[in-house]
């Protein structure tokens, strides 16, 4: 099929404002939020409003070898959805409704495009919660965070977005509409092919729908932050926290160079008139009635034991979002110094002292500035590098210090993304941490959904598309 | 190859005691614990000790197209590690070891072939806890409950087998090794092939090493036991529960029928000189200090109000256990009237009590004795049918009772199984319920791992061999 035939027929099979051919529009759908990834120029930009639309344009697709980019708010930090040269990109922001929620079996059905935090209001109006947040929760939507398997800042008690899908629509690459899954609590009826699409990038299925578990809304979080004069002392704290069995419902490290960022956008010491310390930890319990105090206070214990220099604890809500909301302002902050960059290392809870003391080694080594800030609680860490993007040196050295910040957390028993993805960024990285066997499984699992390579080409392992002559 | 020379070459890859051809042993090894699966005779059954056994004797079936069934304990409910005519039964038994405990990490490593109870045991000496807990887990082994992705009676809290696994080590058809997962808490390197894997009933892989997750060892429970004059009320109360936002660690039902062969056998009254209620409610809460116990009372007064005729508190733990073992004793005391044939339907919490009464009508229909008993808290319900085996209109009427139920169960929105799988007695239910093009992406992806059928032919949706002629 020519390409101009193509386009008549998607034409016809959507709403002219639904077909954006414009490059003055398109190039808006060309990036996520990662600088490093390579992108390129979308043939056309498609907004379906239906599972029958987007069966239809995987159809017209497949038939014409176009290949399609499934693409949500575009709020990713690996380039997952950005454009490819002649691919489609298929944004699916304008399926975003809500279309159950269950009370009696605590569960929602969901289209792709609701935003996460369009999502949890609802569910929480009906005294309901669902846990996945990640830091973009107020703008990304419900299906990138599928795509991802997106994690956030409640992993550490309640587990990855993976661990709240009941079940799935998606459009196979044939544009047959297949459901996974189940409306029940627990079934084993098949391979888990849920859960295999989960986290598949875009490259396997485009997610039309999805069953996802609910909780019951927690209590109000008791909140505690601690300050250290050693990320060594802040690390024995998460160890020490994990060796209590303690499982608090947040647990964050910052280190220095993030707290004196926030201290410098907001012109304020976080402790007071005090010196800046090494890291804080921030955790909060949402156990409610008694026991979230009692939670932290022993959290507090557990840090005044590995050394810290401050710990207080409060039940007060607005003094707890405060304190919080220095660890949200991380990134914002940092960017008043440079363009950042962020990392996605996990590590063992208990290397994390050891990855930002490599952290500090990179940063030393490239010369530029990097602010760790993570997920203690799991060992999901951000190390984020400022840099000048103009600057073509320094770009060459953030990238280095990427790369190199993966490795050191790789040698730590870790892996090279605890939650954001692989992307356009990291292929290289996943092809060493799974090794020629898992590459291998990999593109035989990709051949036996996609076999034409229709989905989302270049990301994760797949080849990007050779451009039309 | 020919089978005496595959022989010679098993009889030259492992010491002689691991490779056994003697009918009279082999024979052992040929069922699991259901009765309406078929079974064949295996060529040889296999023990192997270590992951590069494991892999010679795939290399080895592979060469000479002679199929592997994988075998824990035997503890399975659906056939699947029965033998299969003419193939190698592999038992998983002797590698039992359990590798290391992490409890800096909160996780471990261990073989397949550990018994759920012994690993149980050495994580709560370490004050660890593994959640899943299928009720055979005194005897079924930790591979066996990968492969099934098995639950037990504290998913309602904790989940099924599935979220407790960070990794596997793997043998593939083609007898090359894979690790998957990581041993960090969150991870998204490339597809989770950990999942796909956990849950495919040997299918797709001999599974060699698992790196599981643990938790805290909980609170000590506090037990609720209340008695129902109807199974709607009962049902009623589940559902109030789950609207009442109450999270117990175990919630289980069992109807009149469960409860008088339990009386029967113990020769006293569930409840003094009462009369035997329609249907019991066991709760239990772990949350401890203080919060167990009024999630009890809350779950109380939720059954009081939907028509409970008696409910009952308790903190003392003999008395708790001594609750629950009425529960633990249904099978066993169904036993004492017949064979058992227990069946596994998933509903969504809310149709508890429809299911019940389905399955009243159906042991009227075919006129047998049908108990249920079951994960109320998850609606994962085990009905469980005592019949003559010796008797084939019995063992006929009892079949078509197992189906009924399934049929029932999907009816109501839910799955034909909740935790024991598909095996080699619910293939077709399980094409039923993932429809066509569900079915042809399981047999893409079986392809895709193993093109040659070794793995366990005749199970889930697979092709049995053709008998060699």
């Amino acid at each position: 099929m020519e390409t101009k035939e193509f386009l008549a027929a998607l034409g016809d099979a959507l709403e002219p404002s639904r077909v954006v051919l414009d490059p003055d529009i398109t190039s808006g759908f060309s990036r996520d939020m990662m600088p490093l990834a390579p992108s390129g120029t979308p043939l056309a930009v498609v907004f379906p409003i239906d599972t029958a639309e987007v069966a239809a344009i995987v159809k017209l697709c497949a038939a014409a070898r176009i290949p399609i980019v499934p693409r949500g708010a575009g709020s990713g930090l690996t380039g997952a959805a950005n454009a490819v040269d002649g691919a489609v990109t298929m944004v699916m922001t304008r399926m975003n409704a809500i279309l159950e929620i269950d009370q009696g079996n605590r569960l929602a059905v969901v289209q792709p495009g609701v935003v996460n935090l369009d999502f949890r209001t609802a569910v929480e109006s009906c005294g309901l919660f669902y846990a996945p947040d990640p830091s973009s929760y107020d703008w990304c939507t419900i299906g990138g965070n599928l795509s991802t398997n997106a994690g956030g800042l409640c992993c550490v008690k309640y587990g990855v977005t993976t661990d709240a899908v009941l079940g799935l629509e998606v459009v196979l690459a044939s544009g047959e509409v297949l459901r996974t899954g189940r409306r029940t609590v627990k079934g084993v009826a098949g391979y888990d092919l849920t859960k295999l699409l989960v986290g598949s990038e875009g490259t396997l299925c485009i997610i039309t729908e999805a069953t996802l578990a609910l909780r019951p809304k927690p209590a109000a979080p008791v909140t505690l932050v601690a300050a250290f004069a050693s990320t060594e002392a802040a690390g024995e704290a998460v160890s020490g926290a994990i060796r209590a069995g303690l499982v608090p419902s947040l647990l964050e490290i910052m280190d220095a160079t993030c707290i004196r960022a926030v201290e410098a956008k907001h012109g304020t010491k976080v402790l007071g008139d005090g010196e800046t310390p090494a890291a804080l930890l921030i955790g909060q319990s949402d156990a409610g009635a008694g026991v979230g105090r009692r939670e932290m206070d022993e959290l507090e214990v557990v840090c005044l034991r590995a050394g810290a220099t401050f710990a207080y604890v409060t039940d007060d809500l607005a003094e707890g979002r405060m304190l919080l909301q220095a660890r949200r302002d991380v990134l914002s902050s940092l960017e008043m110094f440079g363009t950042w960059l962020t990392d996605d290392v996990s590590v063992p809870r208990t290397r994390i002292a050891e990855l930002i003391s490599a952290c500090e080694k990179i940063s030393a080594q490239v010369g530029l500035t990097i602010g760790v800030v993570g997920h203690a609680g799991d060992g999901n860490m951000h190390p984020t590098i400022v840099y000048d993007a103009a600057d073509p040196a320094q770009a060459a050295a953030a990238e280095l210090a990427f790369g190199l910040m993966l490795d050191a957390g790789r040698a730590l028993g870790g892996t090279v993304t605890g939650e954001h993805g692989v992307g356009r960024i990291k292929q290289d990285f996943l092809a060493r941490e799974i090794g020629p066997v898992g590459l291998d499984l990999h593109r035989r699992i990709k051949n036996a959904l996609d076999p034409d390579g229709l989905f989302n080409p270049g990301s994760m392992f797949t080849e990007a598309p050779t451009p039309a002559g």
